[in-house]
């Protein structure tokens, strides 16, 4: 029987590093996602097997908590595994280690929908290919993900820090932003002394809807006040609103949240 | 012997496809810079080993020249070699093509200075390490690259259509604005419908000097008056100027010529 877990390697490339000589977190977060295009994929769960069926993955939010970022020219390597199913969410975990002397960086957390392609309602996973993911599940007792789950960010309504347009780089297959490109858009807010100067430690998003090309992005940015003695780090809540401005619906859309957290 | 052809395969991953489910020319890039890097490593002419010595090398002018864009998922094979060497400048050649069915996508030319670390100037690439770069040399006429040379872009003073902020992710390990980021702000000028509508047939690119973390974009772009019979595609001069309007120097400096040329 197919392993339950995914093993998928990769090199930090010099272009995908930043000025400090560490990955990107949205390069990251493309391996994180590629990964568990190949897990489902090779269990028979993979979009392009789905789209046959009028299925498709759509992610929800994503965490990713880092004591290390990889650096230029590491090999690194991703575990990917299924921790839970719900009727209409699945939990779907990484770990990050050095491919090399197997130390780990750092793990992140997923949460995934199944939507139907025509209608882009939530389908029953549960119901699906006769329950068939339930033989993929490891539960947290026997494969642990030692990090916190999706921390929420305050939906802040100021202060408005950035409004930018998108543009065609900004697009994936599908007409959407996409989900990687937020993440760079976040990262951009911080001033180049943040990254020289902090550990970017920790790093939750949520999306929560889509945005197209042409669409303006509205980037509201405040400090968080969840710190406690158990959680040192310095950490801003970040939301995204399309479309601010618009005559008919001036105060837009709420897209995405978002809690960057830094030590 | 080494060959003096180096092979590097790579997928063509979903997140580094646009809306027409087409390879971002960006990325393309991308991987021409990292089989580049790889053909240098393994031939002992790498940036890691050079750097041990004071010498880095300076893309200067990169030209490709697709009849097609790989799709979602194609797995894609690039060949580099290089064509000839002179005293401050050397030639290296792409073919990219299908790795399954061995049809070609097209080609790229580009041409690298090696500069001393220390001092920023051109290095002379035939003295150093004995010449040793000759051996890796393989004339048109035995390898042959059927793009014609890099076409210089007309370097114009209006209409500028765009300024842009730079941020944390546009640049590298050197604190430069990077080789690939310029190549996506550029094609950013264009809209939705000119991919839709076009193939992108031919990018040519002059670095011509470099910029920083926070210097403005100034992005100068008009239609091509070099159309002839046997150049038949639309074609687009763009100008890139950092700092325009800085007191100092009202006028900025020109850093990025480019052609993109649509069929």
């Amino acid at each position: 029987m197919q392993s339950k877990i995914e093993k998928y390697r990769f090199t930090v490339e010099p272009f995908h590093v930043d000025f400090t000589g560490h990955l990107f977190l949205g390069v990251l977060g493309n391996h994180l996602l590629n990964a568990a295009g190949r897990h489902s994929h090779n269990r028979g769960w993979g979009i392009d097997q789905l789209n046959e069926v009028q299925y498709t993955w759509v992610l929800s939010r994503l965490s990713i908590e880092l004591t290390e970022m990889p650096a230029q020219y590491e090999h690194v390597e991703v575990e990917t595994w299924v921790e839970s199913v719900m009727k209409l969410f699945t939990e779907r975990n990484f770990l990050i280690r050095n491919a090399d002397d197997g130390h780990i960086y750092g793990y992140a957390r997923s949460i995934w929908a199944m939507i139907d392609v025509a209608t882009r309602q939530p389908s029953n996973l549960l119901e699906l290919k006769d329950g068939d993911i339930l033989n993929y599940v490891i539960p947290a007792d026997e494969k642990p993900c030692p990090i916190a789950k999706y921390r929420p960010a305050r939906p802040a309504s100021e202060p408005a820090v950035r409004t930018i347009d998108t543009y065609y780089s900004d697009v994936d297959i599908n007409g959407h932003i996409n989900s990687i490109k937020y993440i760079e858009h976040i990262l951009d807010l911080f001033p180049r002394e943040q990254f020289a100067g902090h550990h970017l430690c920790r790093f939750d998003i949520a999306y929560k809807a889509e945005s197209y090309l042409g669409d303006t992005l509205t980037f509201i940015c405040q400090a968080a006040d969840d710190l406690t003695p158990r959680n040192p780090s310095t950490a801003y809540d970040i939301v995204i609103r399309k479309n601010v401005g618009a005559p008919e619906h001036p105060e837009g859309d709420s897209i995405i949240q978002a809690k960057v957290s830094w030590m």
